[in-house]
C-alpha cells in the first residue's frame, strides 16, 4: 500500500495558511497524477490577503471509471494558523514516538493523504473517484467548495455519494461519523434612542430597556425540542455592547450579537423572520448573517457502508452523530448525500496538533473500503 | 453699594479649575476680612493632582453678630474645566454688551460675588454671617464640603439656616429656588459563567440569559410614584459591556451599569440591598456606589424668606422645585434647612459661560434681604 505516513508529511510541509494556494496543491496534483486522476485547478477570488476576497485555490481531480457510480472524497488542504510555542514547526512534520506533529494533521491534511492511499488501493475500473479539494475551508469559503460545486455541475460531474473527511472522531479512530450539521446564523440587534442626563430622563429615551426586553423574550423562546437527529435548536447572546463611559448619562444606542445553531425544523431565512419579528415588537433592528443551513443524510444505506467499513478495520460501531459546528458539507449537500468521516479530532485548530502514525494507515484502509462500497452500491 | 461685577471679575480671573486652592482663595479673603470677616482656610488631601485625593482647599469665614442667629452662604470656588472655543479667555473675565463672559460665571462665582455683596450690605450686628466655601464641588467631594461641616461642628459654628447658591434659575433669574435634590447611586453588574463554543452550549455556561433576566426584572420595577415634592424616582440602566469579538464563542462575563436617582421615600443603602436582591436570584453580582443621600427643606418659613425677597426685587415667585442632579447641599442638610437659589443655568459648564451683569446686581440684593430676613427670624 502507498506509504500514507510519507504522504501526510508531504501535504503539512506546505504551508497552507487559509486562504490556500500554490504550493501544497502541486504537492497534492503530483500524488493524484500517478494514480490516474486527471486534475484541474482554478483559483478565484482577486482582492488584497486578508480580505474576504483573496485569492482562492480550489482542485478537483476525477478518474473515470467503468462502473456507473460517482464516489468522491470532499475536503480542504488550508488550514488555521499556528498560533504559538509549537514543540517542532507547525509545517515541519516530525514523528516523536506514535505520533506525527504538524499543522493539519488532523484537520485535514491527514486524512486526505489518507484518500490518496485509498484510492491507490480501488481499482480503476471499479468506478469513477474524484477529489473535491478547497483551499478555503477555514476562511470565508465564499470561493472554496461552492465554486468547485459550480465546476462539478458546469462539467457534469456531479457525483453520487460524497464523504467528508473532517476530524468527526472523538476519543478512538471510528467512534463517531456526521450525518449531518445544524445550520448557524449570526444575527447583530441595534436599538437607537436619545442620549440625554440620567437626571432629566423625561429629555433622553434610553434604547436599553428595549433591547434588554427584546432579549429576554428570545431567551424564553424555545425553537424546538430537537428531532431524531438532531439535538434541539439553540440561541445564545454572545455579545452586548453599549460603549457609554459616563455613569451620568443615558446612552443612545444599544447593541446586541446572538448566535443560533439550528437543526433541519428551521431555515436560515425562517429564524431570521422570527427574530426580526420579536425585536419589531422593542423597535430594535436585526441584521441577520446567515453562515449555513442545517444537511441531514438520514441513517441509510450510505451510513451502513461507513458504519461497516469502520467496523471490519476498528471493531468500533461509529455513533451517527449530527452535533458540532459547520463544515463544507452544508454546501455538497446540495449536490448528492454526504456524509463525514475522518481522524480523532483532540488536537484540531491547537498548537501540536498530531495525528497517531498507527491511524493513518486504519483511516487509509477504511476510506477505500467505503469507496468500494460506493462504487458497488 | 460694593461694586458686585468688579468682584465677579476679580473672582474669575483667578483660575481654580477643580479641585481648587490658593489664588481664587487668597482674593476672597482679601475681599472679605474688610467687611470684618474672620476667615479660616485650610488643605485637605495629600495625593497626586489627578487623583481623587488631590489636594482642596476650603474657607470657613464668620463675621458674629449681635443677634441669636447664624445664616450662612454656601458654594463652591472651582469650577469645571474650559474646553475649547472660547471667544475671550475663559479665566480672563469680559464684558461684551449685557452679559460677561468666563467661566464660574453663573456656577458659582457671579453667585459668590452677590453674596459678598450683599453682607456689604447686612449690619454687622443683625447676627452672626458664614461664608462655607469648598475648592472641590465640582470634582469628588471628599474633602471639600464635608470637611467644612466637620470645621463648623468642631468649633461650634453650625449656622441655623444656610443658602446654597447654585445657578437654580432656569429662564430668568429669580424662576425657580431648589428645596431639595434627588439622591444618587452608581451600581454596577457582573454576572460570570464559563466561556465556550456556540456549537457546544452545553460545556458552557452564558452568563448574559441571567444577566438580562436580572435586568429586565430591574427595569419592571417601580420604585415610587412620586411625593408631594419629588418626581418618581427613576432607574436607568446606563452601560451594557460584554466584549466578546468572536460570533462563534460564548462569553464567560457580563457586565451593567445602573443609575438610580431617587426621592426621600429611599436611601442609598436601601435601594442598594433591593436590587442587589433581585440580582442575587439571577447570580449577578452587584456593587454600589452612592453619590449623595436625598434632601428636601419642605415648604415653609425659609422658602417663604427666599420667595418674598426674590418676588420683591423681580416680580417673580420662584418655584420649589426638586429637579436636576446632587449639589453640595445633600451634606449640608445634616447641619440646618438648607435651599439653594442662585443665578441662570443656561451656560454652566458650557463654553462663552456668562452673567448677565445686571443680574448680579439683583441677585445681590436678593441674597441681602434673605441674609436679613434669616437674621431677624
Amino acid at each position: 500500500m502507498t506509504d500514507v505516513l510519507d504522504l501526510a508529511k508531504r501535504l503539512i510541509a506546505a504551508p497552507s495558511v487559509t486562504p490556500a494556494t500554490g504550493a501544497v496543491f502541486d504537492e497534492m496534483q503530483a500524488m493524484l497524477e500517478p494514480l490516474g486522476f486527471t486534475v484541474h485547478r482554478f483559483t478565484r477570488g482577486s482582492g488584497p490577503a486578508g480580505s474576504d476576497e483573496a485569492p482562492v485555490e480550489n482542485l478537483f481531480a476525477i478518474r473515470t471509471g467503468a462502473g456507473p457510480k460517482h464516489f468522491a472524497f470532499a475536503g480542504h488542504l488550508d488550514v488555521v494558523p499556528p498560533g504559538e510555542g509549537w514543540e517542532s514547526g507547525a509545517f515541519a512534520p516530525e514523528q516523536r514516538g506514535d505520533l506525527l506533529y504538524g499543522r493539519g494533521a488532523v484537520d485535514m491534511k491527514g486524512a486526505i493523504a489518507c484518500m490518496i492511499a485509498a484510492v491507490a488501493d480501488v481499482p480503476a475500473d471499479a468506478g469513477t473517484i474524484s477529489f473535491v479539494i478547497t483551499g478555503d475551508e477555514e476562511g470565508p469559503a465564499l470561493h472554496g467548495t461552492r465554486a468547485l460545486i459550480d465546476f462539478m455541475r458546469a462539467n457534469d460531474h456531479a457525483p453520487d455519494l460524497c464523504l467528508v473527511g473532517e476530524p468527526t472522531s472523538v476519543n478512538r479512530l471510528g467512534d463517531m461519523m456526521k450525518i449531518g450539521r445544524r445550520g448557524s446564523v449570526n444575527m447583530w440587534l441595534s436599538a437607537k434612542g436619545t442620549q440625554g442626563h440620567v437626571a432629566y430622563p423625561h429629555l433622553a429615551d434610553n434604547p436599553i430597556p428595549r433591547l434588554v426586553a427584546a432579549m429576554a423574550e428570545l431567551e424564553a423562546l424555545v425553537l424546538d425540542e430537537g428531532t431524531d437527529w438532531f439535538q434541539p435548536s439553540n440561541l445564545e447572546i454572545t455579545d452586548i455592547e453599549v460603549g457609554n463611559p459616563a455613569h451620568n448619562v443615558i446612552p443612545g444606542e444599544a447593541r446586541a450579537r446572538l448566535s443560533i445553531r439550528f437543526n433541519d425544523l428551521h431555515s436560515g431565512a425562517s429564524l431570521s423572520e422570527k427574530v426580526t419579528a420579536i425585536c419589531a415588537r422593542h423597535q430594535v433592528d436585526v441584521r441577520p448573517v446567515i453562515s449555513g443551513e442545517p444537511f441531514l443524510t438520514p441513517p441509510g444505506q450510505f451510513s451502513g457502508m461507513i458504519a461497516a467499513a469502520v467496523e471490519a478495520e476498528t471493531g468500533v460501531v461509529p455513533e451517527a452523530s449530527t452535533s458540532g459546528g459547520t463544515s463544507d458539507a452544508r454546501f455538497l449537500r446540495s449536490v448528492c448525500p454526504v456524509i463525514e468521516f475522518g481522524l480523532v479530532n483532540a488536537t484540531m485548530h491547537k498548537t501540536d496538533e498530531a495525528v497517531a502514525v498507527a491511524d493513518l494507515a486504519v483511516l487509509a484502509r477504511i476510506y477505500a473500503r467505503i469507496a468500494r462500497a460506493a462504487l458497488e452500491s
